[in-house]
């Protein structure tokens, strides 16, 4: 336990580092540089960025992998370039706080995006809408409760969160009060049990069930019992692309990437002929990216989401997700065929030499990825490849695929191996996003981190003058490249690759 | 008159194009493309820059040199990064219309962003404090209406306004209806009278008077009032840093930049020892820059803005800003002695060669400037040293002084070239805000625009690799690259600046 007469400054970043945060990603500026000391002196480490909206997506993708990542950006401009980012933390439930500073209480209300509106601060309405809770620490009584409050929604709901400090108020002494009473996220144990028995029903009624998993089997720690419902009763198990790597991928029954019409066939097929699809934390919005509309009859499917459970054309009130499935992959349901390993894969020549096609270039790096990379593509052509990508462990992969902000990728290979030392990320970006961020390899440098970049150029581009350590053509030259990118540790690798027009 | 049964898409931009719109700032996406081509068919030229950021930059630049300028964002990703550029445009009045695309009213609510919440479209929710007027046109028969009230309400309030258009509604067909009432925006005649007779008699009254001039003086047309009150009464003008080149500099009875505690001894004196201080649209935070408070003493002020106006402690309601500024040039106040030039001016050796400090930088700058150029500093030290650049013209100075969004001056460029062609851009930029939209240079080059980006670096910082095309590390080096720079025409010419610390 914390002793009493914490300042709230120290309260919170001792908050932050009981939680797991190591790292925050800042934009200085005078309404946040006390607190950036402060954050220094609890031990979280801090990361400034080049341009603020790196600074969102870096604390995006620490989030994603550590379950908390935090974006500190001042009043004004620092603040005000998070929001394109925390609107894909918002629509990927990414649990990115972001903290904003504020002029003092006791100053005059002389900034300019201000101008004498401190209590309707325009900062805090335009993150209203991109954020599950919020809080403006304007009284030092209650601020310690209203950090717990944010972050307690953050944790339940999986989504960002943002608070305002006025400066002033860092070094005021906080009060710890009472505990905070749990939320009421309790299911009703009857609407549980019909909604398991409903569901079992469905499931072993049908011939050909599937399940659809999305993100948030990641978010919730849906991990285990989805496996055990793969293994016990056979039922096969494919994945949205925001999804991918939600399991590893060589478990039997696991068919590949569902995303609509921009499915490969096999897969395609075996969701949309299904009489019994669960769909677990799979949104509608992540089901069509690139507006690959999906075709799934709601009258056989079970949409159990954080927010929402329906069976058929029934819906569930007072059901939580977690318990919902951890009770279905309790329940014995009728036990399938073991699944043979998924089949219908494209196959290319990936060992003859010659230019790379996409398809070429995507086979090949299958056959280098290995347990310690951690592939990371930007929206675009190469996230629909990426899709095929082969990823054995969790969490593997990481892409923005349901908002879509270009120019993530390489900010996010910064907080990914912040928060996973361990990882070596490949980042897969277009050539047209790339100096999009691409001055944040500098920030990587720094930090002595050493992405691999593959930065992927049209057969139609200009490509005059390419910044990169090497440029590739063919085959045999990605082998040799990306041979000496593995040798080199301590500073990112750029390495583009200019394709060619597929044969077909 | 525009014939009935326009579509909405042809109304809208056909009413951009009759306001002297030519050139429309675009981050393309798949709900603004129908848009774009419509904006294309209508003669507005769309320039599609790196990053979505850069395009509110622009528009902004643009909107300062036009009176109104446009930003095309989508949904979600392209329009969110445009949020920082348009709280500075609110933040420092500068009319630019942002145009945000939607999901079509017939389609499923399947956005990522929007998640089944249409009709409180979370983008609306976000720009709601950051613009003056905002409507979405999801009602086509007073689309034309609604279109004509933002733009009314930007005119009047010169702020940023939003329109969001689902992408299906383009080519529905509008209704002109009645023409909408004029706002009322009246000044009370008895009121107007009042204010007039009390600051009369309190600049009558004074010994020193002087006048300091914010934007507003641009963005409301009151240039000429000014002048006048400067030549007929012999009040001398101080200008803000943010209305730096609202009149050109070399009028008699000019004083300088005013910016608190970083102004000019003499001009610091002149304002803060003054026992009438005619203040015209100059906002408090636009007279500290930087937290230089100043020291104003409201008794003896007047304070004449867009939204209000203040003689001593006295405020008087229903006086439009142009009614009173007008007024007052009319009276026949008492009239000083003619003022000579200004003095006090910093000596600084500029001929012989030698390393180059930041005085002596800029004091060569000054003798290069001529009227065909516009001087572009983004915010920083450089934007501090250029306050003292002489500006002969009107709008030959630009910078986010007051808001101080870094990165903004290189975008800015672009829009200020295509709004004034014959105008050649210099840009002042410190070179660790460089990275932050540098790639801009790419989007110029293909415009055929050229720019002459001086890039200022600290003697403490390293620099190893500078994408110049000349590094000047002495007067005499600088002369021969501004030279080349102007010999060059049709592409952005970079020079790094190696400066050395001041002797002083």
């Amino acid at each position: 336990m914390m002793p009493e007469q914490l300042t709230i400054g120290e309260y919170l970043t001792e908050r932050l580092y009981d939680l797991g945060v190591r790292h925050v990603f800042a934009v200085p500026g005078p309404f946040v540089g006390e607190l950036i000391v402060r954050c220094d002196a609890a031990g979280l480490t801090v990361v400034r960025p080049i341009d603020g909206q790196s600074a969102g997506f870096m604390a995006d993708a620490y989030a994603r992998m550590r379950g908390l990542g935090v974006a500190i950006g001042g009043y004004g401009v620092g603040a005000l370039q998070l929001v394109n980012p925390i609107a894909q933390a918002y629509a990927e439930r990414s649990p990115v706080l972001v903290i904003g500073g504020a002029p003092g209480l006791a100053e005059p209300e002389l900034h300019p995006l201000l101008d004498g509106r401190h209590d309707a601060s325009p900062q805090r309405q335009v993150f209203a809408p991109l954020t599950a809770a919020r809080a403006a620490l304007d009284d030092p009584d209650v601020a310690f409760r209203e950090i717990e409050r944010v972050l307690a929604v953050m944790q339940r709901e999986t989504h960002p969160g943002y608070l305002e400090i006025p400066r002033d108020v860092l070094d005021a002494a906080g009060h710890p009060g009472p505990a905070p009473r749990a939320a009421v996220t309790q299911s009703d144990p009857r609407a549980l049990e019909a909604a398991l028995n409903d569901a079992t029903a469905m499931l072993d009624a049908a011939e050909r069930p599937v399940m659809v998993l999305g993100v948030e089997v990641q978010r919730f720690g849906l991990q285990d019992p989805v496996l055990r419902l793969l293994a016990n009763a056979g039922i096969p198990a494919a994945v949205t692309l925001l999804g991918k790597s939600v399991i590893g991928e060589e478990v039997p029954g696991f068919l590949g990437v569902y995303a609509g019409a921009g499915s490969r066939p096999a897969v395609r097929d075996a969701v949309e002929s299904s009489d019994a699809v669960l769909l677990i934390g799979a949104r509608p919005t992540d089901l069509n990216p690139g507006g690959m509309v999906p075709r799934l009859d709601p009258v056989h499917s079970i949409d159990a989401r954080g927010d929402r459970l329906a069976i058929g054309y029934h819906t569930y009130g007072k059901v939580r997700l977690a318990d919902f499935i951890t009770g279905l992959a309790a329940r014995d349901l009728r036990r399938r065929e073991p699944m043979t390993p998924r089949d219908g894969e494209p196959t290319v020549d990936t060992l003859s030499d010659g230019p790379l096609t996409r398809d070429r270039l995507f086979a090949r790096l299958a056959s280098f990825l290995t347990d310690e990379m951690v592939v990371i593509a930007d929206p675009g052509e190469s996230l629909f490849a990426a899709a095929d990508l082969p990823i054995r462990l969790c969490s593997e992969f990481m892409s923005p695929a349901s908002y879509g902000a270009r120019g993530f990728a390489i900010p996010a290979s910064i907080g990914v191996q912040l928060a996973e030392p361990e990882l070596r990320p490949i980042v897969l970006i277009e050539a047209s996003a790339f100096p999009m961020t691409g001055a944040e390899l500098a920030t990587a440098s720094a930090l002595g981190l050493d992405p691999i970049v593959v930065v992927l150029h049209q057969p139609s581009e200009m490509h005059e003058s390419l910044p990169a350590d090497t440029i590739v053509r063919t085959s045999a030259e990605l082998d040799v490249s990306l041979n000496e990118a593995l040798d080199r540790s301590g500073s990112p690798y750029l390495l583009s690759v200019l394709l060619t027009a597929s044969e077909s």
